[in-house]
């Protein structure tokens, strides 16, 4: 006998996802300092330069623990919209996971290279590279959501359109600081930048139809 | 006075042990990225072509991170199915996450050396041996908790002997990779991988008696 | 239309703001071990001897372990004073823990930098203010959330302002440490770790009014 | 007004500090992997003979995933047995756990050196010091909790001084360990390894008076 409604896993379900995702968000946000290495110091050197010369490190740090804490409550408020699931938004969930837990990389490249002039275009450009992935991932979850029915009926249209309108969005900002990047880096991470600063201000709360 | 049935923990046991394994499947799934190394660019080459040199090392992050992501859902679905634990049944799952939390370290071998011809076959040998790890000690579980009725008695005996097959089978592809990754390493890893993308599909349903 | 008192979010809030914090105090205390690296022992140096040169390392992963458990403590104990969240309680709640995070990378060096007499004023400086950065973050998560109304209305007033009084006299103590750091470096580290050992007495329970 | 009956926080509190250690117990383990680093390989040397090599690693890998396994299956079944807490309570779990933590860097340096005539001893002994410490953070835990009357009452007083005994001859074993590994580091380790595959073994049963 087979069960039926299966297509559907109980809602339980979307807690437990949430639960393993918030994990993944933790570990990838406290795993960033890692990445910056203890400066070993020789000779006649200070320490204090040699700390004071870790400023882009520092900077990429707070720019991508401020990126992953935006998406963990993005995350969050928006996975109680989804009132389903079935296997393959399990599997996307698990690809946009795979975007955040990347992103430690980019980010020490973009510690070690920014003060590079020879080398900060391609540290720049990964680390727009590094951000375009998880904004892809996350439309690409909301956007399958949507088209198997797996999100809240009740919500108002024109708020669903809105969201899609915003991911969307993000994702050609990501993909035009990528591009800007190979003309000049500053710009593109001047744009980076900005998004974050965005990010940082109150979602648009929820509407519902009716 | 012995608390009698104690030889069978109450059900909230299998949540604990689940919260447990999520957190391994969640740590050791993150810490992946840790492995690549920021490359050190020095004289005229260029970061970009440096970045570019490590695709092997990306390939097994995805890799690696995809299987991570497979064994969590699949822990979770079938946890479920467990209706009762033991003692040996919480020792066989402390094993099965030592092998999904030593992953790390074959997926940093394999990026490391997958485009070293010299060294390939050693590096895929132990990427497959990584492999069969936690499909041989999720096999136990499965094996053990039939064996000690600890599995819900209402699931069809043809579904158990389904399943039974398909963890049978992985663990002979996977000692099959192995065994030919010292004939031909591509080979070897195209089974791996293979076996990767079939595993994304959705799992056949839990089927019950009567 | 646009649901009502949704400037508050539900008490839950609360909750999965713990949990996720919770989930960042566990990784962040965990991951201290990291920062000491395996001694590499060559010719005819003993691993005993290196071994115990490292205890600057062992003393700041003691320092630092128990001041991150002191705060995860602190954070759950006051948390439930906690009644209602807005966004930008959220959002100073993440920089908060983008404090606790970096307290490994202070720790690596202190460890690395306090038994070398040139660089250990450097040293205990960086660490000084790793300790006033989660310091200053708590008071702010503590003035904001007082300033909007988030907290118990219940706590009698004093109560409310000895805690005020508290966090302020620890950001002003651990300032002193970062100012005298640049006198004498073991004066400022009398005073962190002197700190640390209050902060171990049972702090005070709430009062209510009434 | 001061709420009577503080002095023991409520039951739902060692579920937050079980919560918490569990999130210690699961990073602890799966960060031991991160400490076995990718040999490299140069010249005519082979991959796989430089992998084998690694065997005292592995080794040290196996054994410490299961002290920490067992720790974390032993620290939740007694845990429940705790039914107030106090605040010396919560500090005395945290040094306990500071022990767990710690285990990574003996592993790590066990693995690097067992194989290595000249620094073997010292390495057996850190080890040995490094599975006498959480073995004592336990032993403290559980003495404190029974002279604060913190324990489930209605367990039978023998079973209480059968753990009682069980716990300080763990701590003998391991100090034996730690004293035999200046005669001969081979026997060290043997005793600790034969402790670990004797807790393997089902734990005595909560007995209960009546």
């Amino acid at each position: 006998m087979m069960r039926s409604g299966d297509d559907h896993l109980h809602p339980n379900e979307t807690q437990r996802i949430e639960a393993f995702s918030d994990g993944v968000f933790a570990i990838a946000i406290t795993l960033l300092i890692i990445e910056i290495a203890v400066p070993h110091v020789t000779g006649g050197e200070s320490l204090s330069s040699a700390l004071g010369d870790l400023w882009p490190s520092f900077g990429a740090y707070v720019l991508s623990f401020v990126m992953i804490g935006i998406y963990w409550a993005n995350h969050h408020s928006f996975f109680r919209l989804f009132v389903r699931t079935d296997h393959y938004f399990l599997i996307l969930n698990v690809f946009f996971l795979m975007a955040i837990a990347f992103l430690p990389f980019p980010t020490a490249v973009l510690g070690e290279y920014l003060n590079n002039a020879g080398h900060r275009d391609a540290a720049v450009r990964l680390y727009a590279l590094g951000l375009l992935l998880p904004a892809f991932g996350w439309l690409a979850v909301w956007v399958y959501a949507n088209a198997r029915g797996l999100v809240e009926e009740r919500l108002a249209p024109e708020y669903v359109r809105f969201l899609t309108a915003q991911y969307l969005l993000s994702n050609v900002l990501y993909a035009g600081a990528l591009m800007l990047s190979f003309l000049d880096a500053w710009v593109a991470l001047t744009i980076v930048v900005g998004l974050t600063l965005l990010y940082l201000l109150p979602p648009r709360r929820p509407r519902y139809a009716g």
